[in-house]
């Protein structure tokens, strides 16, 4: 198992890795994606699994016939901008792995088992995270995926046509998803819950209700020398009170917002700005608190910007409700991934393709134990000794759901 | 005059422009920068002037000998990021179209007369404004020079060699200044002060003190949705605040302060940044008001950064001490660049080429009415009418100051 597992990650280490940084920039449609694709066919077909696209470019490598009752398990491989190495991939270098585990022990799955990659996970190029899930499960239109623009005013439809899919096919895929019976994705954990548990493995018990919004503070570009302070229509500053408006908000609701991502234009170090556009990433206990602490930030932002003579207008870019993943998969994944006392259960911030899949079909999650508790930054770790323990547990998982027995 | 003052603005008017923005792009040593430099070689050339360029890279082209005594005029065809069309091309083609209607009138200067462009003035590619004239007079050493970077780490000697120039040349130039026996730069008024004095043309009476200053935050990238706010170290937020600092300590010192330009890292919506690095522009009255403003800001960043746990580093990328133009060559202007009543007198916060050469030479001003009062944007205008008073202005003074004659 150890063995098969760390020459895959081997294999996948190089992809897309940037040098200066030491973080991943694999995103969607570009060349760095069409070589970890590439690394994940490969690796299918020297496993002799079938790989297929479906018609939204997500992969899916079957063990047996494709469905139906399927059990079903994989993550991503794309990357926010200099991200770890393991959010996503550790879920799909485990699903193989567990593949290889279940031939060594001489299994063979009786219902039919699937790995597959989810495009767009992250966002990270198109803004809109899990779009390979959503569009699946017909949880966004195939007209607004197709439009959705990356910085560079390429759309998601011109990049998959550019990669060689046909983005006229994307959408709700009914016919696939009633093939899948189960869905199971293993991912690092993205906090230290698990270290502070002591427990190498643990299993989801909620997605918070999260959502991204952008916000475009419009003001006048001018001299950053002659123009008096009372005569500026200045975005930075609305901007800077809405970043700390943000902050107060989430503890406010115990929740946690970020301002990670903002654009400034003209950007010159002697031009008042034009415009400020910032992006606000939100995520609350429940959608109550998600909906208050969104609405209190919006407030702000808009009596800072009629106070500096700027507009402002803001629009929802994603919204992912609250999700409970059930109860009865999850005991019985966690009693299966534990040793001896069931694994925890955990609540957890972050979105994840099986928070869309859970919408369609029963789905758990796997988190493995991450000791830095750092994630989306090239610090995101996971010991070898976790990695070895995260796929003996989806093995467990796979071998149970699957009913594998000796051919 | 207006003649070729009209054609030469309509030949130079689409270089370097962004359509989709309106505005200019003329960054050093990029195509754009290439074909100003070609365009006013051309229009030099038609007038039989005699082009050199500097080892610094800025171009001259005489009229007659060049020098001793000569009387130089002239400005800069470089651009701030989409900026408007008139700071600086308005004193390079102005000048020329001063040469001729000397011409025009029959008339042939005593001393020589040069015409300049200045490059990097506004320092938007290296981050060193009047960087050209700055070398020219040795305010800054070649080392520091040829060693400040661009935004994708290419340096000035690498980008001015790649241009095909040498770079192992640039740096004080003594011999070429000690040909210089006055200067003065013609320039759109980059405020409204001439709008409300009813008056085309005025002279400059003092630049304010002024600096650039670089802030890098650095905190620790990490995930915006699992990350609690405790264990954040989010640099987004001390530098936030220090755009809120920066406003304040203006308005306290009857200053202009402003933060034009950000970069974030890695920008991802749903991580939290690793870096936030700022600009602080900031101008005062005296040096003493700027010092203060500028030691207030340095004080409430520091504050900020510690609360959040981010480091802070700042960074004086450059400085201009004050500068009092000449009283007696600024009333002489005036004289002659007034209608009847000299022309008005204005102090300014915009560093100029001309602030620079004052340390040397003797050196005036002429600002050209904007009736937007905007600048370093599109919306920068200079009306037909007094582009052509701002000629006329110019060409009177030309010719008083080199006491040209029918020949």
């Amino acid at each position: 198992m150890s063995d098969t597992f760390d020459a895959m990650w081997a294999g996948l280490a190089p992809l897309g890795r940037n040098r200066a940084t030491g973080g991943y920039r694999r995103y969607s449609w570009t060349p760095a994606d069409a070589d970890v694709r590439a690394w994940f066919t490969a690796e299918a077909v020297a496993r002799d699994l079938a790989v297929e696209t479906d018609r939204n470019g997500n992969l899916w490598a079957w063990w047996g016939d494709p469905g139906p009752d399927a059990v079903v398990t994989g993550s991503h491989l794309d990357s926010v901008p200099d991200g770890g190495a393991f959010d996503g991939p550790l879920g799909v270098v485990s699903a193989l792995a567990a593949v290889d585990e279940l031939d060594r022990r001489g299994l063979r799955p009786v219902r039919p088992l699937a790995v597959t990659v989810f495009v767009e996970e992250e966002g990270a190029r198109f803004g809109m995270p899990c779009l390979g899930s959503r569009l699946l499960t017909g949880a966004v239109t195939p007209e607004r995926a197709r439009g959705l623009a990356d910085a560079d005013g390429v759309t998601w439809g011109r990049a998959m046509a550019d990669a060689g899919f046909d983005p006229q096919r994307i959408g709700a895929d009914p016919e696939r998803l009633a093939r899948v019976g189960v869905f199971v994705e293993l991912h690092v954990e993205q906090g230290r819950a698990l270290v502070h548990r002591g427990a190498p493995v643990g299993v989801a018990d909620r997605v918070w209700p999260h959502g991204r919004w952008r916000l475009d503070f419009s003001g006048q570009a001018d001299h950053a020398g002659t123009t008096r302070l009372a005569d500026r229509n200045d975005p930075m500053l609305p901007f800077a009170e809405t970043v700390l408006a943000v902050r107060r908000a989430a503890a406010e609701h115990d929740a946690v917002a970020t301002v990670g991502k903002a654009h400034v234009a003209p950007n010159g170090t002697n031009a008042i700005p034009s415009r400020v556009r910032a992006w606000l990433d939100a995520r609350a206990p429940d959608e109550a608190a998600l909906r208050s602490l969104v609405g209190g930030v919006d407030i702000a932002a808009r009596l800072a910007a009629a106070e500096h003579g700027v507009t402002l207008a803001s629009y929802q870019e994603s919204f992912t409700p609250v999700v409970d993943f059930p109860g009865a998969l999850r005991d019985r994944v966690a009693a299966l991934a534990g040793a001896g006392a069931p694994a925890p259960a955990l609540a957890t911030g972050a979105g994840h393709d099986a928070g869309i899949l859970a919408a369609a079909v029963p789905t758990a999650m796997l988190f493995v134990r991450n000791p830095t508790g750092i994630s989306h930054a090239p610090e995101e770790h996971v010991d070898l000794a976790d990695r070895h323990a995260g796929v003996a547990a989806l093995a467990d998982t796979l071998a149970d759901l699957t009913g594998a027995e000796r051919p």
